[in-house]
């Protein structure tokens, strides 16, 4: 799967124009969630963490639909990494992320 | 274990001076670490995760010691959550908590 | 008027199916506008503040109406905020946050 | 040219009504662009960079569009800008900013 | 006071080799802090919560020094903008300040 | 030279440990300073200005330290990069990276 996984619209024309740039990121990527000890799954939920603690709406909305498409992420798991952002990282991400799940879930 | 974390040096002046905060700072740990299907030591991880993307030298060492002591996380899994770090927040955040892991294991 | 205050549209699934995040929350807000010498209008000034130097458009919109409407905080007022931010935050955050006052006095 | 620069919409309430706060940001504007050694298009490159590594959307978009326009700054070399912010800023900036390039190179 | 306020050790070589440059700081320096409506002291407030809420422990230092010093602000009131810090940004933010608060207190 | 760059204290273990996050690395590290139209030279610039504008000592001290030894990188180049990094990013990033660099030069 994670070879298959879909990076996004930003990627199509590095793929297209610069495939040196998008091999090495294919490799980044493998190698970075290949985890030796922590599974695919909850790598996934720490990329959603750390999206949602940075406050950028597209990657969390992103990662959101990636987790509850390809691992059946339920909303509960969401929220239970939204917990954490919200004391990491304050209220404004934490209910910025929270109208994201609560749209995509709607 | 949860209402025993040691929160820090900052936090003696709290609990000392401005018991109101303090009590308000205690709930909310409890509410974000006490997550429905997400046990407490992935919790961790995710916090590491976030500490670590947000290149905060003081939290990620403090989370890395707490993971290793409190959770018998192995340098492996603090690795696993590092791999997403790099990946989504880029190499200086990833040497840095390298480096801090590094240190903490010698 | 504190315990009223509107969390925004995030916190609406929170209140109903995570009341003890919830509370924990309001705890916390509390807590935090209940300063001891610094009064409330104040810490929204700073609140707001913080948002915009985040370059945080929705945080940011949301402080900026409370404040205009809560407390009738001025656009001088608010601008006075904003100098800060440009001296603290450079130029992208203090013209995002100018353009937001500017829609919402229109 | 830098005189003439179109600091966006924000900056129109700033110029009428805080000609103090104006005057000193074309001040620092001017100061700024004025590198001895490094060129203004090669200093808004830079700025460009830190734009996109902050995913800051609306300046790395505003940056992308002046490059192009005054400067004849073409796609390969804000690419080459993108380089630099992926592997000092990790995935979610750099494929946001390919996205805003991609959008505005149709 | 304003213009002969301390910038730190960096603006030490600005001063003496890009004075251009130096004197549109000064110049900048002197607008953002010329609130038409809020007073210096209460800019200043704003100005540490932004430079708490940054994570950044040497602006955070400086401001509290300088809070102190030329202001006499409190240490209640420097706790009644660490406690915005921590609503908006998090625990992270909020205990590192509060050990630099505690540490130039003692 | 790019092969050979040295990454820092934190990719000495990733090397020995972790050979395939290693090699996913050097391979996103040529990618990326394999500018098409940008020299290496002013993508290192570019790296230097991100990492200041993030208040990153150890990362910008290192850019410095890279820029100075390897590319002949003047003082007042640096200089130039900092400049774009105070009307980006404000202040505290702006003074944190010339006291850096003043300390470098001494």
């Amino acid at each position: 799967m994670k070879e298959e996984v879909f990076f996004g619209e930003g990627m199509v024309p590095v793929k297209k124009d610069y495939p040196d740039l998008y091999e090495a990121i294919v490799g980044l990527n493998e190698a970075c969630y290949a985890g030796k000890v922590i599974d695919y799954r909850t790598q996934k939920l720490i990329a959603l963490g750390i999206n949602a603690a940075a406050s950028d709406d597209r990657a969390t909305k992103k990662q959101m639909m990636s987790a509850m498409k390809e691992f059946n992420i339920s909303k509960d798991e969401i929220v239970d990494v939204l917990r954490v952002v919200l004391l990491t990282s304050g209220m404004p991400p934490f209910t910025k992320a929270m109208k994201i799940l609560k749209e995509l879930k709607e």
